[in-house]
């Protein structure tokens, strides 16, 4: 690897870092309108799925599913919202976005919509202890 | 298998279908604003990649990843944009659009952005002429 991975600055400004899964990064997006988490791929130079090797793109895809499932089921949403869009930010992320059909955009996809909510730091330690423990013991090593 | 599958209807009246992929039906997106694609799984009553099989989610990850490729190649786009989305269409399909910093909604995603700007019939056809025999040289059986 001629690179080494660094978060964009821009992903790490509007979001918390929660922890390493074994290949990416979660980010907790910060904004308390949707549960909205973002994977992004500790590996360098990387802006579309298909870049990356195959080995890596179906570790993607296991984070991604469990972590879908697993949010899906623990805020009680009806519906997952998954997209790598990078429009904006080129560094390949993948956002999952917990939906509700009482949501402040519902049905609209999120982007562009409204103003973020951040949270406050209470917000962020509460949802921290609350989901933590449950993603290490949902995400093989 | 209980159910058979079939194409939701309000799919089917937004798209052209294409072809099939071993998993996956090809839609194109009866939007000429963007060449936007929609890969649906031929599997009943899936609304989340999560629920489907894991060999078919690598399945879909692989015609994904493929078509992805594909399509930015061939028409010199400069991001891929893929989303699985549902709130309005539960079925599970997952968007691939090909992005141009010179596009209608560019760098907004493009959902309930503009109106769509239907293709006329010999536009189809000519896309299906150009198109079809290069996704089958893709696309492994």
């Amino acid at each position: 690897m001629s690179e080494t991975f660094t978060l964009d600055p821009q992903l790490a400004n509007d979001s918390i870092e929660l922890m390493d899964f074994p290949l990416c990064k979660l980010l907790l997006a910060n904004d308390s309108n949707y549960p909205w988490f973002i994977l992004v791929p500790r590996v360098a130079g990387i802006t579309e799925m298909f870049q990356l090797e195959w080995e890596d793109q179906q570790q993607l895809l296991n984070e991604s599913s469990l972590l879908s499932e697993f949010l899906l089921q623990e805020f009680g949403g009806d519906k997952m919202n998954v997209a790598a869009l990078g429009n904006v930010v080129a560094q390949l992320h993948l956002h999952h976005v917990v939906r509700f059909s009482t949501d402040i955009s519902w049905p609209k996809p999120i982007w562009g919509q409204q103003d973020a909510a951040p949270y406050s730091s209470e917000d962020i330690d509460a949802l921290k202890e609350r989901l933590l423990p449950k993603l290490a013991s949902v995400m093989p090593d």
